[in-house]
């Protein structure tokens, strides 16, 4: 396992500079006065390919030497890590693969195919997609980049905290969602070292909570497929993921689906910016505790934006 | 008829500046791909209160002299003016009254009332809004800040073209919308004086062009409520917008109502921000006309976020 550090993280940034935009941190006065609190949402809705995925996938792809790059990449995934490794291949020029479920949204497999990734359809089942991606990795040696357990990831994922600190002044805490862990560790990395002050959070939905489960257990529980709104936080941690939270974290908070919904509409409405339910997650989890967050500077990662404008889920 | 000046808009933007965002300016490859152009999104649709109004509200507001402002202000609107009226005189803690007519939707008078204004019922009839309004402004004193035919709310919308100029350099061209003509007025104040080689486009909806038919035939033509999706362009030139328009404007360009559902649609999408159809006005014009702004720097001047989000004109 090899473990990123902070100077992996600095080099990621300088790396994914040209790549990926440096989001604005927006606030809202009526929000701050819902939360009893101040928060600074940084707008990773408004992130290249639309999630703060684009900054892992580039540093992965952009990390590779020529002939690396000249075999590809590969990776699965039905959410934003795809479209975004797509996104990051189709900058450097070079091929990219993606394994998704068949029974993907064909919006989905749109979005991935839109930025120029081959995609390659396999059963919704964990063993298909094993055997698909490593047919597919034997056939083109490209060089597999995981969605979040890889350290160029969670190193590319780390510049988003640094990026925040660097606009925001005297934060209490940072909150994010949390899936797979790949953004909660990326923060971990750069907070523990650039601000060790700062407390980390997480949050996750009711339903898919096996993060919470393990923070609190004190190893790894991994849930198949939950279902949630929250569509981009069903997987599992994995090892390295694991190794971030249990070190660095302070609390996982979990919230209901209706918290979810109603969170992720009061940011449209009062911020008028476009979140999917999985960015909603902290805000719901800041508004739900208010003893853990009265009167403090909270900065709320908003995560993504990609989300069918036709199926919202308080319609 | 007092004419803003260069001078009465810089003293507004020291004056607001406290009282209102300096929004950010975003860009989509996405969209620069469809367009053909290089476009720069000014997003008065994250300004307080959900709308560049914010900006004139808070010059007339703040303005005024303590003896004036203890009497409060007064309009009529039954859109975006109203609220930010309401927001910049609850700022100041004066008093607000805003005349609306009975027929508008609650949501809306729920938003004017929700910043602190008394909101006053008039019948939907252009009689009954004066006499009403008489009335008001009888009983209370109060300050009459017209939704744009008025110096200091002209001089405060030029407050954005300033900060679009200040912060993208080498702009051929910028557009917004046009219904009374307040933020293209200020547009024109601001340009004309500061970039006079940037050239200055209005974009309306078809179903609503009496600007652009005044624009023709070279004198004001007022519709009596025009009926589009667009419904903070419903009202016509006055005097003093005008002024401007007639002096500085290269062209009125329209469109259909499609195609502002249409842009409006793909700015949410692309860009993960939530717009009102207004709003969306000026990119369906760019894409409508890519001979007027093929390979050039376009300034788009997104004008508010307010929509009502369980009504979407797409679903």
């Amino acid at each position: 396992m090899i473990i990123p550090t902070l100077d992996d993280m600095l080099a990621a940034h300088e790396r994914i500079k040209p790549h990926v935009h440096r989001t604005p941190v927006l606030t809202s006065s009526h929000v701050d006065g819902l939360a009893g609190a101040q928060l600074f949402f940084k707008c990773e809705n408004l992130q290249k390919a639309g999630a703060f995925k684009a900054r892992g996938a580039s540093n992965a792809v952009f990390g590779l030497s020529d002939a690396e790059a000249a075999r590809g990449v590969a990776t699965h995934s039905s959410g934003n890590h795809g479209t975004c490794l797509s996104y990051a291949a189709g900058r450097r020029g070079i091929p990219c693969t993606v394994v998704m479920p068949r029974t993907a949204p064909q919006a989905k497999k749109d979005a991935v195919a839109g930025y120029g990734a081959r995609v390659v359809e396999c059963e919704p089942s964990v063993t298909s997609r094993e055997a698909t991606f490593a047919e597919v990795v034997a056939e083109t040696g490209a060089e597999f980049v995981h969605p979040y357990n890889d350290p160029r990831v969670i190193a590319g994922q780390g510049t988003c905290a640094k990026e925040m600190i660097e606009n925001v002044e005297s934060l209490d805490a940072v909150i994010a969602p949390i899936g797979g862990g790949g953004m909660v560790s990326g923060t971990c990395l750069t907070l523990s070292n650039l601000a060790p002050n700062i407390k980390i959070y997480a949050a996750e939905p009711e339903q898919a909570d096996d993060a919470a489960r393990s923070f609190k257990a004190g190893h790894i529980i991994a849930d198949d497929a939950p279902e949630t709104v929250a569509d981009g936080l069903r997987v599992p941690l994995k090892d390295l993921t694991w190794r971030f939270v249990k070190s660095h974290v302070t609390d996982i908070l979990t919230v209901s689906e209706q918290e979810i919904v109603d969170a992720m509409k009061l940011i449209w409405k009062r911020m008028k910016i476009v979140v999917e339910p999985s960015s909603a997650v902290p805000l719901a989890a800041v508004l739900k505790n208010p003893d853990v967050f009265a009167q403090k500077r909270v900065g709320v990662i908003l995560t993504g934006g990609n989300v069918d404008l036709d199926k919202l889920p308080w319609l």
